[in-house]
């Protein structure tokens, strides 16, 4: 495979650029038999759009989802589901400048010596954030997919903005108030508090880091495949194709450089009847292998490279030093937009797992949500 | 990789159906720098589109490529190629009843049984030979990618339909002529009588076979990746993944089974300064590898499934005998309109063995169709 | 992927070169619980071995499998399971002059090109025949996999050598007889026939061509991952891996050419209970998926290149030509040595797909030659 | 694929266990050409042994490795290499009642209930640190060839261990330095002091968390294939599958969470006439494409599991709390023996990739470690 698909058996292919006709996606190896329909992606895409609030860019998206292949009658056929979302609000006039001065921090220079100066270097092209509404098309899948099968939930949230964060909060707060603000951070108090530093760092041109965690409820053990597919190399390997992901972290993480065996350790035990272990030092995931615990994963986000303050870059025509100004509508912080990507980034691998472990079988007969379509009754044994 | 990708480094991902709302087509890892357009695939889109005379269906498809990715400024950027065409011109009303008496020959039955019935059966959905209309988008690219980096030309015609049987014609001449005729074949004489056969065969309500043979030339020595992904274990699979492929041989093919190796080898030779063999029983190919001889592959097509004459089948509601006539537009041999596809499968088969070597670099950089795009002077060393 | 892989669940990767010191094989994704010792693989392997008689090469190999990795305690483990055959009746010695005069028909000269004159020449290196071996000792498990799980059974034999044609048989004898005779073929008279062609070809210092047929019985309806992975797509790549072959049928094969779709067609029926096409033309496969029927394949394989007989080549360092004499052990003809290749071969793409379609699950626990081992009864659930 | 093997084009396949015949790799795709022996590989096995001191476990192993396969008069030839270590100091009685009562903080219940039991426990089978020995076997060899044909050199060392970090060192000492104690930390004042804390730490029955740097030197720009098969994305895959990670950085790390646009960003400039970002806050990736500055990766290393204070676990046979002591011979902390293991990691993905990117060719022709063998020349161009 080259580098834009992921997956084994839950195959999602990505393409489109920023300023180009459309982002989209192509699923392959979705199971057969799930209700699907543009309203079952619709809004994750909505709680990913920008220009939502002041915290994020003031870009107009209408970002509509179109459902091109691979669904009929109300249902995923087992065929390739393609999606787009057509871009609109597009204005590349001031990229072009950029081609002479690149960006710190972005990938333009980099890119344009990769492809030899052809890429579509307009809106950052494929190396912009707006790829990532192709990853929630296939996550919005991926999500109903194992919430329907499994049980499987997934929950990101902002846990950190600068020196900011949230406090610890039970799985039913973080569930019903991550999406009621638009910092997507549950912890209301911690939220008005990380909008000060975000509106701050905005009004003096500036942007800051952010730090994204997510849990997954009802995973069933067993899953990921080692030694070099586990579940969390496969998880990291996701993560990190998100634009401006520095660090990638499960359970204790780094925090383990300090800690010792005897506290580490997490001793197996008997809770609600299944074989887990009682802490969770571990995040869900021992020798690669998904343990039943909640996986807990942690994102670092840079802070926006795109900054008002003009900033020190290089003439690559001229050779020589010169100042930048980068214009435009932009992000002051990634993390809250980020946090439904990293849900269907999470998704889109748990669910590859979980097909290739045959825990979701190619076809789906079963299930609470799961109405056989009228036409199949004659033959489906 | 699921089933609808082909290729490791020039990667095919098809999706769409015969009556969904596209048929489509990703190509991920081609080149960048190659000059591309729609103009450059529209051509052997339309050399594919059926209703073009009474030799084939009459269903009447403008067929009109759109490219949604992966060009800029008339170059492709080595991002996704995404491209579709709009099915239009769709009557899905004679295909539900089939459900209960699928059509001999047909895969409808062996698809819901796979498919658990969720799969879209309008027109025989992904199993329609109208999803070889992206693997010819796909094809078109191909074939542009290796003509202008290696000269590389890839020439299929109808070889054989019934008892007719074209004669051996001089390169030029095939070049020149298979396309002049609705036959494909460039033996006018014989392509006359191949129109009797399949109009006879057409009058009866019945369809006809055919033999379909590619040439490839200008093939550099040493493409193909023993022992799994030998070049003509690749063709072989790609070329069978073409509806109604019944059968692959390649240069003496199954002669070789009544053949003498004093017979059968082919001795090494100077031709035009370069150590070639000097006959070429191979085919073009030995121990999986190129040998620097034109490739010779042919491919035999079942007569089409769909036939007017009444057929028994099986009603499997009832589960008694019942007799099914197939109505709608329907071609009564399928060679001819394979022709565009069979080059466009050899094509993408080739384009990602070539990439894989190393004999078509990631950035094309020259080579006199290559024009560099204003855009990217400054940067590129 | 490299080109020494293949399968995407059930994946095999081959090692080893002819007079290295190994021909060795893994297979990744076998399912755990299958029981498997070296007295699985060795039999298989003894059927392919040469030295058997007149009819194949005089070289003496002892051939012994070792299991490396992946069995314990009598089961597979679902860990890669890696296998060797040690290499000992080695003569290098008549090779190296085969560099300046490559044999005709073989891949010598075209390997030099491709890996610039590094590739290992001894006998052939990784061209040679004996590369099968590693596709038998994996091919034994895929066997022994399918039949534990599925019921599933894969027959081979030689159909016919030069002009003599094996008579129809009932599978039944096709069972009993075709490992009976040297020539793998279960019609005696036949095979009777076929090693007096063999041993006039062999007394004249030539060789000849040969056909093997392959059915496959009890195959579950639905396998296959259509488009490009298709049962027919991945057959036919893998039995194009296996050296000397130049064609591939399936079914009614290039016959199809020459028939109508009245004649071709093959209606659905009820035969044992089961929903299935009555004739088989098709040879067990519609639309890329296993329709339920048998699978018949034919594999042509062309006349050994190795011969006696003085043949002309091209001195590649002087440029002249030359007369090239070939001494060594060699076969007079494949097909009776191919057929236990060509059982492993398709047994390990349908090991694949059935494992791909969960119709194999990645744990084997229950089935009349499975037995549970001892140390698993606390945990498993 | 299935779980075991990494890589594209430069394809890493693992098999073996920790108490069963061997651990092995298979490299299929490792250009033809590079000069290669045992000698090659040995000193980084060797660095890797346990044994050496004190600070590390007291298991024997003499792993002395064998080039099974794809060598052939002292260069590789482009056919898989196959290599092994054979397991001789192997005692697996300790191991079969941790059955009943599973180690915390180990895979053992977790791969029991994934394999149904069939998993090899011996010594941890699948899941022992042991399995790395693969790793460094293959890593050996892209260093090798990523030194040779780039003059890349991939650079790890202890960086921290608990509460003792080391200083900041130039890349000379580093290089120097690092293999100089049995801490693998260049830094030897802090060495002194982390061996302090390991002493004490295996005194009282416990063990210790620990960080590793990597460094990678002389990476060519654009290295990485967006979106997902991205450089930081394979990377982190990649050192996840190292047993006992949690946590990965690259660059600043998760240092962004609390830092500015403006600090963060670092500028274009001019370093030895080539066009690098002038500070490294990115760890030499930017956009998941390499640019040219050094890769900086921080890997964080769990406490072993394995410590001999007695611990709580569930007896799963009588779902009774008990206590467990993990007897066996085991290491106190994991970084020191993990420096070469990261280091033939990262290798293997930048050799990957730059195959990928046709930076390393598929044959090596030139260089000043590169002589041609003497069979090669009548032919090569």
């Amino acid at each position: 495979m080259a580098g834009n698909s992921i997956g084994e058996r839950f195959v999602v292919t990505s393409f489109g650029e920023s300023h180009g006709r459309c982002v989209g996606v192509v699923i392959d190896g979705c199971p057969a038999g799930l209700p699907l329909s543009e309203e079952d992606v619709q809004p994750l895409l909505d709680l990913r759009r920008p220009g939502q609030s002041l915290v994020a860019s003031q870009r107009r998206e209408e970002d509509r989802v179109e459902i091109l292949s691979g669904v009929f009658n109300g249902f995923t056929t087992g065929a390739p589901i393609a999606m787009v979302v057509w871009n609109k609000d597009v204005d590349s006039r001031s990229y072009k400048r950029l081609l002479e001065t690149p960006r710190p921090g972005h990938a333009d220079y980099f890119a344009r010596v990769k492809y030899g100066g052809f890429n579509d270097w307009r809106g950052g092209g494929r190396f912009s954030g707006r790829i990532t509404t192709g990853f929630v098309m296939a996550g919005a899948v991926a999500i109903k997919l194992l919430r329907v099968t499994l049980g499987t939930e997934v929950l990101a949230y902002v846990k950190r903005i600068d020196g900011v964060e949230a406090r610890e909060l039970p799985v039913d707060a973080i569930r019903a108030k991550r999406y009621s603000n638009d910092l997507r951070c549950p912890d209301e108090e911690a939220a008005e508090r990380m909008r000060q530093v975000v509106l701050e760092a905005r009004g003096s041109g500036d942007s800051v880091g952010s730090l994204v965690e997510c849990l997954v409820l009802n995973v069933p053990p067993g899953l990921g495949e080692p030694v070099f597919s586990s579940l969390d190399s496969d998880l990291a390997r996701a993560l990190l194709s998100i634009p401006a992901v520095k660090g990638i972290e499960f359970g204790a993480g780094f925090g383990v450089v300090n800690s010792r065996g005897s506290l580490n350790n997490d001793p197996l035990g008997l809770v609600d009847g299944r074989v887990v272990p009682v802490t969770n030092n571990a995040g869900g995931i021992v020798g690669g292998l998904s343990t039943g615990r909640e996986i807990v994963v942690r994102v670092a986000f840079k802070p926006p490279a795109s900054i008002a303050l003009p900033q020190r870059t290089l003439n690559v025509r001229t050779m020589s030093e010169e100042e930048v100004v980068v214009t435009g509508r932009h992000d002051p912080v990634i993390g809250p937009r980020a946090v439904p990507v990293v849900e269907s980034v999470v998704a889109m691998v748990l669910a590859d797992h979980a097909v290739r472990a045959g825990v979701i079988p190619p076809v789906l007969r079963t299930g609470k949500d799961l109405v056989l379509p009228d036409s199949g009754e004659a033959t489906r044994a």
